[in-house]
């Protein structure tokens, strides 16, 4: 499999994880979004979208859109599971999911904070505009996850979006001290081999 | 199973089609986000996002995110199915609909855009927001989906998240002209039972 992957995305990251937790090796193709690598012609045509990641399954196949690719590399490589057997609980590990996918991340996207500025919101705007996002949705994420473990115990996926998201928000230097559910998860992912293998300090596409 | 929802959310919509697809018979519980009954602790007790919907499973659990209650009724109800045998072809039904619903409707929900105007930005600007983000994402969408039925043939996951974007769509009065696999789409669901019985103008809760 071969992955298109920016060191930084989130949605990279996230598929970063679910692969190493899986511990399945792919080749990784960056894509440099400073120079606007996305939106070349040679890469719309893998991803009419131009965003990262894109998937390159090992029958050729072109997969977008992390949630989908994560889903597909649980199906096609069940093991270690991220999600677990029965329904309910994987609905629960899916809720915090999509919460972190549907209503935090997307909000304070690269392309989303330039379009605010466009409209005339100046900076100490946007980062109000990143600070509700981010603080509303992980108030309902500590609400929603475990007192152990990981989010759910084992690493699954909820885990998968929230580390990302949480690298952005100390990016945006959000203050996450209202949160210690979400800390002590923080504190696991930073010493487990492959949330570590999957971090944006360890890709090969980081500016020296 | 009961359903809190309310007739105009995008993601109640959403549910609403794939549990009529299924044939699925729950009890609606309306929830009048115009009046912040979301808002209200007892509800906030349910849903800790103070978010529609919640769906309240036979066992008494409750499920929250559209995304995460609609794979649970895919795997809790498997007939008809939303999403096909293969791993490939599931990832893009998936893809469309991870694209629709974390890069389209997040950007254009009620709450954000009433965080724009408090940033300033008047309703112009509103309005051109919501235009380029429904546009740019229904032209990926217009090249990922196919040339005949709903988008990938029989109705499945990506068209339970089509067609409640494009109600918003032409509630925001968005030019749709330039996709015709997608108004095909469109054109074929609103001759659809189950798409007929979910839409917002057939929900009690609508007013009069």
């Amino acid at each position: 499999m071969d992955l298109y992957t920016y060191y930084r995305s989130t949605s990279s990251y996230r598929v970063r994880i679910a692969l190493a937790l899986k511990g399945l090796d792919v080749q990784q193709l960056p894509v440099n979004l400073l120079q606007g690598e996305q939106n070349q012609p040679a890469y719309r045509a893998l991803n009419p979208q131009g965003r990262v990641p894109t998937l390159r399954s090992d029958e050729g196949e072109l997969l977008i859109q992390s949630p989908a690719i994560i889903e597909y590399l649980e199906e096609r490589y069940p093991q270690p599971p991220l999600l677990p057997a029965e329904p309910l609980a994987r609905a629960r590990q899916r809720g915090v999911a999509a919460l972190i996918g549907c209503d935090i991340h997307p909000l304070h996207n690269v392309s989303v904070l330039n379009r605010l500025r466009q409209l005339g919101v100046d900076e100490d705007g946007v980062n109000a505009w990143i600070g509700h996002w981010i603080g509303e949705g992980l108030t309902a994420v500590e609400a929603l996850i475990g007192d152990q473990g990981f989010c759910f115990g084992a690493p699954g996926l909820a885990d998968v979006y929230l580390l990302p998201q949480l690298y952005a928000a100390r990016r945006f230097t959000v203050d996450l001290s209202a949160f210690p559910r979400i800390l002590r998860v923080e504190r696991l992912a930073l010493e487990h081999p492959a949330f570590r293998q999957a971090h944006p300090d360890a890709q090969a596409d980081k500016p020296a």
